[in-house]
């Protein structure tokens, strides 16, 4: 550090500094002064996932007292919400905010950070990251990237779109343009699906004009924002190729490994606040933003069960395929699968069977 | 603050000191040297409830770089574990890690802050919390009590405890001598059921002489250490009392009112880290030791559907006598009431359809 900065860090230039330069040190080595950008894939709009980046910053500059500041920027404003991660492999920005299953054009086992087809809960994620070797295997594949990623955000189980025609048989997916994100474009192809790539703001017009037959975005909440309800009725659920999506903070690893040890507790718990606080949100919001959908003439509809069979048989010849040629991928699939087991051995014992109770007493008060 | 403080806070005893008392204020008001005692109301061996606390205060002491020493201390250590909420009001402690429900004592309100039976699940008790008014509604309560509460971990659902006899209808509750914790003991009074309150370690013996004819504990990873499998087979599920089951940090009101806006953030994300961390946990190391509980010997029973809803009514029947009489009681319950409706009617379409098939395809990698 230089003696310019050392002095700023330490908030005295312009004071007599002989004393505090032998007095400082300890306070100027764990909270400098900081001023980092970080690059969200998403825009304001969304402001439940955009919002999860915010609370971020600002927690991290309540407890540093501003010294550790932390700009959010929205998709676009520094690199394209796609981009972001390369922004932060190459240090344009210190970090970014976004779903890591962007990337899996780069390496399909990207989609492990967020979600996979028939993959966690928002619950078992966590438990996966936090204690079921999660985030160290994830972290030790972004390393590839000069990346390292914390957990900041979930959206819960998504839908599964709004459709303009009743899915009724897997054989319904044949030539359906279908706009999906993350890893189940691949998935519905091998069942003939036509996957599309459509930015946010321009997929109302495509469905209106039949462009693309269905389009799935996020839940109720954010759906709604965008209208889908008045052109296409059917709002299929579950999203089962995102049955919970978990955001991350990307922080470029040099830049991480440079914070003081405090800075990085500092990051590590506020990235976690804003973790729930994304996830308390979305369950927060979705109920209402629901009953609105079904008011304006949306109808739910469970994608039937034999549908799901040939869903989840694609999935796993996939996730066969790619594990023969992609060590990566292999591992952090034969984790991820295996504690969805034993997760699941549990949850249908207290859980579940709590859940079906309330589900189906649900209105008695 | 006096000036010896002062100057111990800044870090500068010792050296001369005129140039810094002028310079250092900010940094002296934000980061303060500052010792709390934290009780807990459990015991280590419960290391993964005890465990939040030290989590939480471990990421305060690194995040301040040990300028604020949060230290944690076992039930009985200060003050016995169902004490922890008086000696933060009379001050004793600064703070206590605890479940709110131990003190329905005092007012049956406090349940809320925990668990109620059939109330929320993990998830939607932070939501409320969070987003649905929960936490300035409970605050409002507390404060009576001089007392600041942050939500600082959870269980999940917890079971339903540990039988001698099988429970085929509600009647077989009747007489039933049942070591049971929360506020479940005064709905199933109204089935006849004698509910007991003993001590972690006195339940094993209590129950091997026959004293007691059941208990409840926490769920698999806790029960098992207890060894309750050798004496009661009968595995019950769901604790419909504790769908979830949230602890909090009860922090004195003055203490919390004194603290530097810094530190009132470092506290307060800390708090929601460990809030994750401790649910989180729980799910990793629940499966595992339902494995070993079902290898040793414990039969898994649901309740059946007709006790669970004479339950239900039982606990309605409850609410509505104590709503008559207490004001707080009735607000807390109609917000946590009317959130559950609205959560359970999401709940049923995403995320309780891709759990339902995730459970019944659970074996398939």
């Amino acid at each position: 550090m230089k003696r310019r900065e050392f002095l700023k860090a330490a908030g005295l230039s312009g004071v007599a500094t002989t004393a505090a330069a032998v007095a400082m040190p300890a306070i100027a080595q764990s909270m400098p002064e900081l001023k980092w950008r970080c690059t969200s894939s998403f825009p304001k709009s969304l402001d439940t996932i955009y919002g999860a980046a915010e609370i971020f910053a600002k927690a991290v500059a309540e407890i540093t007292d501003n010294k550790f500041q932390i700009q959010v920027f929205a998709a676009g404003e520094i690199v394209p919400g796609l981009n972001a991660a390369d922004a932060v492999t190459n240090g344009t920005v210190e970090m970014c905010h976004t779903a890591s299953y962007y990337y899996v054009g780069k390496d399909p086992t990207y989609a492990f950070g967020t979600a996979v087809p028939f993959g966690l809960n928002s619950r078992m994620q966590n438990a996966w990251m936090f204690f079921g070797g999660g985030m160290e295997l994830m972290n030790d594949f972004y390393k590839k990237a000069n990346i390292y990623a914390i957990p900041c955000g979930n959206t819960g189980c998504q839908m599964g779109g709004w459709f303009r025609k009743e899915i009724r048989e897997a054989s319904d997916f044949n030539g359906l343009k279908f706009r999906i994100g993350g890893y189940a474009g691949r998935v519905l192809q091998k069942l003939g699906c036509v996957p599309q790539q459509i930015a946010g703001g321009d997929i109302y017009p495509a469905l209106e004009k039949g462009t693309i037959d269905a389009a799935e975005w996020v839940g109720p909440y954010d759906d709604e924002k965008l209208g889908f309800q008045k052109v296409a009725q059917y709002y299929y659920y579950p999203g089962w190729w995102e049955g919970s999506a978990m955001l991350h903070n990307f922080i470029n690893l040099d830049k991480w490994n440079a914070l003081t040890p405090a800075y990085k507790a500092v990051v590590r718990t506020a990235s976690e606040m804003a973790n729930t606080w994304m996830q308390s949100k979305y369950d927060a919001v979705n109920p209402a933003a629901l009953r609105r959908l079904l008011a304006g003439g949306a109808k739910l509809m469970p994608f039937p069960t034999p549908v799901m069979e040939a869903c989840l048989n694609a999935a796993l010849e996939l996730y066969h395929e790619v594990s023969a040629s992609n060590p990566d991928f292999k591992k952090a699939y034969e984790s991820m699968i295996a504690f969805r087991g034993d997760q699941y051995l549990w949850w249908q014992v207290a859980e579940y069977s709590n859940d079906t109770f309330l589900i189906r007493n649900r209105t008695k008060v």
